[in-house]
């Protein structure tokens, strides 16, 4: 590999399309060098407007491309199976955004096809990555607050996606689609999860009723070592962007998140006020080039991925667990060899 | 009923001796006119400090005496039924510290004796009397947060008390003893409770063992309403004594507590340091002394009580099923019927 | 002296009721044996209602009572000098609420009186007993933030008191009635000053020109040390009550203040937002308490002042200085042999 | 003027390449398309390194180049005359960073030169652009706070700068160099200032004594409408680069400026403790790049300079005057005719 990564997006969406751009004016050590999109007049478009030297409608034929030795893949979750294999066998550095599957199964022969062909793969998570939560990591692993016991994690959204968007058959549900990176926080900072219990409802937006899921949920995690955790996720956060994490350690605690985008305050008779956190892109969009970055530079200088398949496949097990509490009403073991 | 209840505290422990300093010193509507202690020279002494006219070892001799119209209980709850029962035969307007029992048999006991009595009986749950808590009821009420459908809520004590003290026989063990504050205001804010699910353990302090307790504790809840809520209690604060709860609703969120108790920031090469909450008093001395208030007004005025006993068994209920989840390790039904 | 001082309050205004309250309710090494307001009517309200032993028209009255041996002086300002050199007179412990006076003449002739009967005197400058205001001084003291080099500090009442109370002829005008406070905490973290520069205005209050004040100033203050200060006060601080300070020094900075009153935030999509602190009582209370006990267990346990008449002295010229600097528009040097 | 200004970079020290590199990466409406440097290596290594067309020794053969329509003149302050003159002769847009210059005779020559010309020219403050400060001056212009009555705002370095660079001569003195940014604020805020005073010493570096210049400074001004402004600046700041504004309203107040860097909290026993801001670009970058888009569309969208020339002589004009003051110890009228 050369000194930088020659990089393919596969999926040219709200995130591939950032992911795009990032390479092409923020990342160090990768050159864009193609785009594809089952859209081929959005990938010529954005080709032509972003100097991409190609671009595809079929992600086979970007994959084919000798001058790509890396690819972004940023489809539809339910096409990574067939994506991620693709670029397997192609022997591409693989980035895949979350969740890796949908489904355990796919997301057990995506692993399979990795080990196989033996070439590098990164899931991408991108909070661990994000300032706070890195420093948080150093923090656990220096001890500074002896052993963590008890993890807490709260992840809400400002608005209701579109229902299409939020159908659990293409985001995999609450859980699955918002709840994953809490749980690959909770393992990152605790270790494997050994049982996990939800608890969730349609609570804010009724229409949520039409697509089979909730709006509002919490899981409660006990993990392999004792320790206790819980998340709670929301599609009705209403006042911002609102991500905060705990970690209560034995020797002291960790609070990760905030909550003011502008750094003004008003002070009236009505009280002191600022605003909140917007949306995702205000909160992470230094964790995200911090992701791409971090791979390039994986890749670029032979370096093991920072979040591997497994771990993908680990806090896909933990979500699809999750979800099937919440449906039975009923505590549920996390089993690796049930994958 | 005077100006001013003439009240008898009966139980001289860390707290009762607050109230009665407090019944002395900063409560308008009360006059402080006697105390029992099964420690005899410790009442001697504290009626003699403190101006007492009349101070016992019997609490019956205390309830015997005229003088007194007013009782409050802050006794070991284990003798809370007794006290109580006496009280409401004797006909005093009674004041009963949390929990109201550790047993539904004996709870339900003392809210029929109160009920065929017909005597004044409120609870002590002092947290309504917070600033923070009764603005945040006020502004649910008002409909400020729309509908409340999350309810979080955290209690940390900074060190482990005496193994003495935690003994669940004594304490009714950690959700009992601890969560049971946050476990009222749920039902204050939300309603009724359906169901319960706790996970908790030993991760701080080994010799909790001994005992039969846990040291951590998460316990989820679904409302009647099919709001969802959650409590994590903690006995490994560590950092201080951190109360907090946050109620998330369709039109907004509440956050209530505060993490710094002096006005003093340190901002040196090392970072920007604060202090934090040292334990209970420094957090609720003023709710605690505008409990006490209440209840004398409360009493003077012939208002109903604020809290009252079947507040006090619907949250001993709560905490009693959680405490069974917690064993067995599955949800448990939070059935009225059942006491 | 015994164990407790036998105090008589001079003076039964705003303030002056709530000290007398406090001896009364919340302080442990006083008891409070007399009362006194030229509004006799008052002064026997208030002593029958509070279980007052004597009162008095008359504070000539009350100093010649030999039960009385300390006593609190809260009358206006301007008769300060009076009624503190009769009480020195009468060997009375004394304390003076701030300003010493309103001129450097009466001021000094206090001194005098003082020391020529060697009469326990301390100044009332509550700010010293705040726990943000102590600890500040603490740190500095063990060299925590090393040399201070830098003083900034801030008082802004929430509305404009009556024209009658601002009148410089009564308050002293803004900088001595409001900004001694940060006078005198800047002499007691940095030492004595040497020049002071003033500016000022009618901004917000255009009636505050009847009275012939500003209601809005910012001064500057260079001390002796050769550090530097900095001091605004508004009459207009519409959203609360707001008292900031902060010490920069060679290794590090202490900023003491907070905006906060009740523990509560309120999340909607219109921002993040909180109260702030109402008014003086908020924010002081503790302070004011723990002032009065100081000076009852100074007075019991035969310990020197706190606060001396010297530093009350030395707080007066600079206020004046500075005022005389606004005036003249041109930086007025502090010199302590001009008084 | 196209669609995309096409710039030319002149001076490549260290903000000077920022610039350049936000050019080339994050500027929609501009193309970097020459740099020039006196260190022609440097030019050369740089235009290599990020693909820019074009370098230069020497300005003037930059400013040559028809291919160059626009020029950021970031060399040091003694050369802004020479450069934006010649800038001006050549058609060039030009953006200059602050200060304009250290010399009165020099800035009107400048102003003149651009007068005559007609060219289009901004002036570099980068603090308009950064959001809080932004978001303050609407809310002032749309009446939040009512009439802007005080004007208080903070500049700490965490550390001095080398000698060569604090050097009066090259940096115009910690009042031109630092406090600019702030009094270029009060005048954006507030209007034109009438009159200031300052006080200054050497408190942290007794080296500082070698440059005749001082560490530390408080800076007072009335400005045109009787508002009143204090500024302190400091190059000890010690615990981090600290810039806080605050603007004191008839009807509210606003606070600009943060302290938190990392997005975590440190709960021990020890306290609670969070990171600080390092240094300027850490607090300001967005406010750089926004600078710099705004630039970009204000040339090829023939809009007028957010910031002019007029905006850069009147703020070296005040912080001259405040220089002054500080030699003289007196305060100084800014007369805008004097220049």
């Amino acid at each position: 590999m050369g000194e930088k990564a020659n990089v393919g997006v596969i999926g040219l969406g709200r995130l591939g399309s950032l992911y795009a751009t990032y390479l092409q004016t923020r990342i160090q050590h990768a050159n864009l060098v193609a785009v594809s999109d089952v859209r081929e007049a959005a990938a010529e478009a954005f080709a032509k407007e972003n100097h991409v030297p190609k671009w595809f409608k079929n992600y086979k034929d970007l994959l084919a491309e000798k001058a790509v030795d890396s690819v972004l893949v940023v489809t539809p979750t339910s096409t990574h199976k067939e994506v991620v294999i693709e670029a397997a066998r192609q022997r591409k550095a693989i980035f895949c955004e979350k969740p890796l599957s949908l489904s355990l199964d796919e997301a057990v022969a995506m692993s399979s096809a990795i080990e196989e062909t033996g070439v590098f793969f990164q899931m991408g998570f991108m909070r661990h990555f994000d300032k706070g939560y890195a420093a948080a990591k150093r923090k656990i692993d220096e001890g500074l607050i002896g052993e963590p016991i008890v993890f807490k994690s709260s992840s809400r959204d400002p608005f209701r996606p579109s229902l299409e968007y939020l159908d659990p058959r293409q985001s995999g549900g609450l859980i699955t689609d918002c709840g994953i990176h809490d749980i690959d926080l909770a393992r990152w900072y605790f270790g494997e999860v050994r049982s996990v219990h939800s608890i969730g409802g349609i609570l804010a937006y009724p229409e949520i009723s039409e697509i089979g899921d909730v709006d509002n949920a919490i899981v409660t995690l006990q993990f392999e070592s004792g320790a206790l955790g819980v998340i709670d996720m929301s599609r009705s956060g209403i006042y911002g962007y609102d991500i905060r994490t705990e970690i209560l350690g034995t020797k002291g605690t960790l609070q990760i998140g905030y909550l003011r985008e502008t750094p003004l305050m008003v002070l009236t008779k009505d009280g002191v006020t600022h605003d909140a956190v917007p949306y995702f892109m205000e909160r992470f969009e230094q964790a995200y080039i911090a992701q791409l970055e971090n791979f390039a530079e994986n890749v670029t200088l032979g370096r093991p991925p920072s979040i591997t398949c497994a771990d993908g496949l680990a806090a896909l097990r933990i979500s699809l667990a999750a979800t099937l509490s919440l449906k039975e009403a009923r505590p549920v073991a996390v089993v690796a060899g049930e994958g």
